[in-house]
């Protein structure tokens, strides 16, 4: 294992944007601490990208250069969409599909979870996965400003895109959970059975009802296995201040993964930026170095199982419910009517204030339902006269 | 890498007690997801204990039974105190020496700093290493009792040994800090190197106090390199409370590694107890069975270096300082002229509450100051008659 023995391993670089050249600049910066840890040293034999001339802070006078870079996908959504078939080729081929930067940038969560608690059976596993979304919740309710004011905000900022949509829906924490999801529970990708749901619908309003009702509002993907497959989900929640979760705030990234050995792990920390991703690609490119290997999923790619997913209709749990209300005598009748009717369980309501003949917010959370009862008594709720907006419903998790 | 194709990894345990029982149950309980992940069967081929007939839940009718265990040292003491000579001799040998569980249980955290992170130069770790002292703070703060009730408590409950000091001493703590910092800093392991301090002093008092100047108590293990050698120390700190290991409660650990790349990176999870154990000690055994090797200490052994321990004496940071004064018309400036003496810069003082004539807490804390200074400083207050008891330092950590 002494450095120096064995040849350099030589690295082609496709691109040379911030995350390319963040690796470059790492693998400079940490060369002689590389080749002590990985027995080699890592050298850039090839890169490709476009200008040839663009000043990036980096040399890369020694390595071959080639102007047309095929163009490549970020590696998430690849993974998400056709991890399962890349993991077949590579396996087939004997080489390594390394994507640790894939899923929560600078934290080691694939190797956690592939290796580091690799004895356990995975109970649950769930995380803070978009940064952007995070960063929002918790500006939002740390300055009692609204979501479209916060959003303008972080694009102004740099943390959220011109077109934020694949950030603030879900689809990128999405993307990562069906990867973290094949990882802990051995079943092929399935990016499609996601249930997801983003945070453009969070209010102000909910953000001051959750801190009074004890939670903290984050986006979260969830996955466990239940009787009927596997359960993937990504949607706003309210989370009990109490949990450590609750607590990662602004553009950091977490995820707890639940063993049944190791009980609840959580590791926190950057999700995104050009250091914390090379951070994620040296470390993978230090395992091939010392040759050590690992299945792509934790277990042989023909044996992950095609799990149907468990349909969110089934899903199980409590829900907090805000409606904007015509206040007048009758109103909250009608609506305990229309819960008791779909056998909901009430365990709070909320009516703060009063203005007779005016629009009031009337907040409910419930005992454990099913999701399929709670989508029937909100249509009978939002079909009331008196109901005068969409009901928000937002899941509270048992974390 | 397809299960099966390997012969069976044949394993010797020496020693049935709570860990050696929690790996064999471990091994029976998630043995095809291990073979699976691993790549080929671990298999229990012999055992050493000494009581063969005793029940302890666990099949090892297979193995090969020996009844005269060698006497095995608890592996972090072994690790801390002579980790560089045995990882000279595994490598030489060829041999993996591998040792997760004796750092944080159940969380993967020699393998984050050995492998996860490993392309970072590490500026700094720390990390809450003794679950007993953990959970003994948390319930002082919670339950606002003092240190020896507390203690008592968590004997009954089996948090403490009927012997605590090894743990309430920070000597725990400081052999697993002796470990993470060679991992992390490439220096040979030098566990007398460690300025060590427990947490007897902690009083109900203090714990109350840092609630009002906005920090918690934790027992820390902190690691970094100065210009003057390696700094490593366990002691009381406070912590501020919008830092996330201010929330790390009970017997719970945490250990932050900052990477020069990565940023800072939390891992928080179940420090002790059976399970936990076993979920470390069979990662390491599915690294031996899919033959990933990993340095030692993250470096050859050969090239780990001698660090001269920065003495504490150097050490700059801010202090708090509880002091028990005779209450009468000069005593505060006493003290105040005594810290200029030293030239340590006050940052504020709180008395509570008045009572002529009696012994009442003072409350300083300081700017940022040379520990020598600091110590010069309390031993002139330490002898002014109108300070009644041995003044309280527990230093402020910039987390």
């Amino acid at each position: 294992m002494g450095a120096g023995v064995k040849p350099p391993l030589r690295l082609a670089i496709a691109g040379l944007g911030t995350v390319g050249a963040g690796v470059v600049r790492l693998l400079q910066q940490n060369g002689d601490l590389l080749a002590a840890r990985g027995g080699r040293r890592l050298v850039v034999a090839a890169v490709s990208a476009r200008d040839h001339g663009r000043e990036r802070g980096i040399d890369v006078t020694a390595a071959r250069w080639f102007d047309d870079a095929a163009a490549v996908t970020a590696n998430k959504a690849l993974m998400a969409r056709h991890g399962t078939a890349l993991a077949l080729r590579a396996e087939e081929k004997g080489a390594s599909l390394a994507f640790e930067a894939a899923v929560a940038g600078g934290i080691p969560v694939i190797k956690t979870l592939r290796e580091g608690l690799a004895a356990n059976t995975f109970t649950r596993i769930y995380g803070i996965l978009n940064g952007t979304c995070n960063y929002i919740l918790t500006t939002m309710r740390e300055s009692r400003r609204d979501f479209a004011s916060v959003l303008a905000e972080a694009q102004k900022l740099g943390y959220a895109e011109a077109d934020p949509g694949f950030d603030i829906d879900g689809i990128d924490a999405a993307h990562k959970l069906a990867i973290l999801s094949s990882v802990a529970f051995g079943s092929a990708v399935d990016f499609d059975g996601i249930h997801v749901e983003g945070i453009r619908h969070i209010s102000a309003l909910d953000i001051e009802f959750a801190a009074d009702l004890g939670y903290r509002i984050k986006l979260l993907g969830l996955a466990r296995l239940t009787e009927r497959g596997i359960e993937q989900r990504v949607h706003p929640c309210m989370v009990p201040r109490a949990t450590p979760i609750a607590h990662v705030e602004g553009v950091f990234n977490a995820v707890v993964a639940e063993g049944d050995f190791a009980g609840r792990v959580l590791l926190q920390g950057r999700g995104a930026g050009a250091e914390p991703t090379a951070s994620a690609v040296v470390a993978d490119l230090l395992d091939i170095a010392a040759e050590r290997r690992t299945p792509t999923f934790a277990v042989p790619a023909s044996a992950l199982q095609k799990l149907p997913a468990s349909p969110m209709l089934h899903h199980e749990g409590a829900y907090y419910v805000r409606l904007m209300v015509f206040d007048r005598p009758g109103v909250i009748a009608d609506i305990t009517a229309a819960l008791r009717d779909e056998q909901v369980s009430l365990e709070s309501m909320i009516q703060r204030g009063r203005a007779p003949g005016e629009a009031v917010p009337v907040v409910l959370t419930t005992h454990i339902t099913e999701e399929a009862a709670m989508r029937r008594a909100l249509d009978r709720i939002a079909g009331l006269d008196t109901v005068l907006e969409p009901p928000r419903m937002i899941r509270i998790e048992d974390l």
